[in-house]
């Protein structure tokens, strides 16, 4: 076993702290690696405080995870020391689904195995995330991270980065297609980066007029005040596609109602609470209302490979380990552009 | 002008009555129809009852229209003196936006004018419907209804036809495809005839045990009782597709969680409140929420065509136009197997 300390938590209710516990020993298939870098997503708050069901504790959140291959199992053909990796929202599935066989893992009929929080089969405790100096992974569920990425802005690419790149690739953003994003945080502003790489024309929604200047920084087209109810009345049935970021209570049929004949709205953030859908918003239009859950390991691959060749990363802020607690209270108030990256050389080797 | 006698309502609250009006001479593209047969729709209770938005008094409802042409204008080419026909829920549109010139007329992007509740271009005021003893209608929204159909048994296929067959055609239900409908009632049972006559496996879902037999005569392969949680759990993520013809609210997520990846749930009946919609429901497995609103002209009558050729109908009950108050009541009961036709001949030609 291999001895490894990280941050988490013990309850909903404490704050993250110093944890050591081990990892399992790499089996012939398994890539162990030195995480240098875990980004900082809404859903480790989620997890940690038990927002979305009870959650499994002690609880290190983390999966958006760069580092480099420390050594590899008797089978492993595709990773080798030093080879700069990264490791996403899940660590295995049961590879043999119709949805895996598509390349679909993280739809798998019998349930992905999440990064963390998910029953772990190899040690039957749970998964244990990114938070943390190392971890051992299946090389299927590894990527490889081009060099030409900046390991720290490549972190928040495994989650933040595929969940808007899969869906705007799946409901094909493109020349001549009008998409729309709702909220500049660290989903929206890689929504906003791709689909303008893509070749879209592409309107940013925020509450926020501090957010205009800095929209159009990121390549949005146009930013509209999502308050101003004229605006929103002169965009009716504009848009082919609108990729929803945002995770907190909102009106949805305000977006619905933008979208054209056989327009989709994707929601990528993740409300506790149901939205109410006015039914005739679809009716009215052939409109869809969608979800869609991060990307496969081919997509997410092919994302951070067009991320390399076209330059694209997230805006990041980096910080200690120890900065976690203030983080999330940051991130709760919106105040980071656009994500946190813990920069694992700040955590002790040991405890 | 032409004298015309009718069935309206004055005000939300006032049952119908007896009540003559005026409607225009032919025009040179007008089709003048004897109506013989009218559908009862829900939409029509609606509308005369302003339970969507204030409605237009007085109200003549009615939108599945059958008839005998019994004059046409000079520049009418399509149709002749004595030729069936039928007049759906539109009477008009631009003809020149993107969606008329996609034949989807019902999208109009200026507004299709419905058959009834519309302001009428050609009178300054508004649309009267079918309950009424005639119609005059431009050529362009007049269907064939192939001599092969019963006159009263099309009638129903001009709106609860074409708003099954449409969403049905676009999400390809066919051979390999696992088809939900939920409900039995004018939409739902023609939603169970086009899926079984397109090839799909068919299940129904309701909440009526006594409706088990007659959903397995109408063609249905399979029967569900949506509030036994067992057989619904056992379901999960099982259908390509479902047809849901409920206009009352419902738990729309315990239908949601029964759709395949990639899945789509289209809406067809039109609850007054808005749908509270659990986001993981969409998020996990790509599904779609979607609505779709009848179809167009030249859909229509290939719905038409094919109901022809399949031999395929709604089930009807005849009723004389003085019982439409009493047909109402039995209808918000669901008391009716499972479309009210009206038999134009009981109404006076004369008030």
């Amino acid at each position: 076993m291999l001895r490894c300390t990280g941050y988490a938590t013990e309850t909903a209710q404490a704050p993250l702290a110093p944890f050591t516990f081990d990892r399992r020993d790499p089996g012939p298939t398994d890539v162990q690696i030195d995480i240098t870098h875990c980004g900082v997503c809404h859903s480790d708050i989620h997890t940690a405080r038990s927002e979305w069901g009870p959650s499994l504790y002690p609880c290190v959140p983390g999966h958006e995870i760069v580092g480099r291959v420390a050594a590899v199992g008797s089978a492993v053909t595709r990773f080798k020391a030093g080879d700069l990796v990264g490791v996403g929202c899940m660590v295995d599935s049961c590879r043999e689904c119709a949805a895996c066989k598509a390349d679909m893992e993280q739809f798998c009929e019998k349930g992905m195995t999440g990064t963390y929080n998910s029953p772990d089969p190899h040690t039957g405790g749970h998964t244990l995330g990114g938070y943390s100096k190392a971890i051992v992974v299946d090389q299927h569920f590894v990527l490889h991270v081009p060099e030409g990425l900046d390991p720290a802005a490549a972190a928040p690419l495994l989650c933040a980065g595929i969940t808007t790149y899969s869906p705007l690739r799946h409901w094909k953003a493109g020349p001549g297609k009008r998409v729309g994003v709702v909220g500049l945080g660290g989903l929206g502003h890689m929504a906003v980066k791709f689909a303008v790489a893509f070749g879209a024309q592409v309107a940013l929604f925020t509450t926020s007029p501090s957010k205009i200047e800095d929209a159009k920084r990121l390549g949005a087209h146009e930013v509209i005040l999502s308050r101003d109810e004229a605006a929103m009345a002169k965009e009716a049935g504009s848009f082919d596609l609108i990729i929803d970021a945002v995770a907190a209570e909102h009106d949805i049929n305000a977006y619905l109602n933008l979208l054209k004949l056989d327009g989709t709205l994707v929601q990528v953030g993740a409300p506790e609470k149901p939205l109410p859908v006015q039914v005739f918003s679809l009716i009215m239009g052939r409109r869809s209302f969608a979800g869609s859950l991060i990307g496969g390991i081919a997509e997410t691959q092919e994302m951070l490979d067009f991320c390399a060749e076209h330059g694209i990363g997230p805006d990041i802020e980096m910080i200690r380990m120890d900065e976690i607690n203030t983080a999330y209270e940051r991130m709760l108030k919106s105040d980071v552009k656009y994500r946190f990256v813990i920069d694992m050389a700040s955590l002790p080797a040991a405890a």
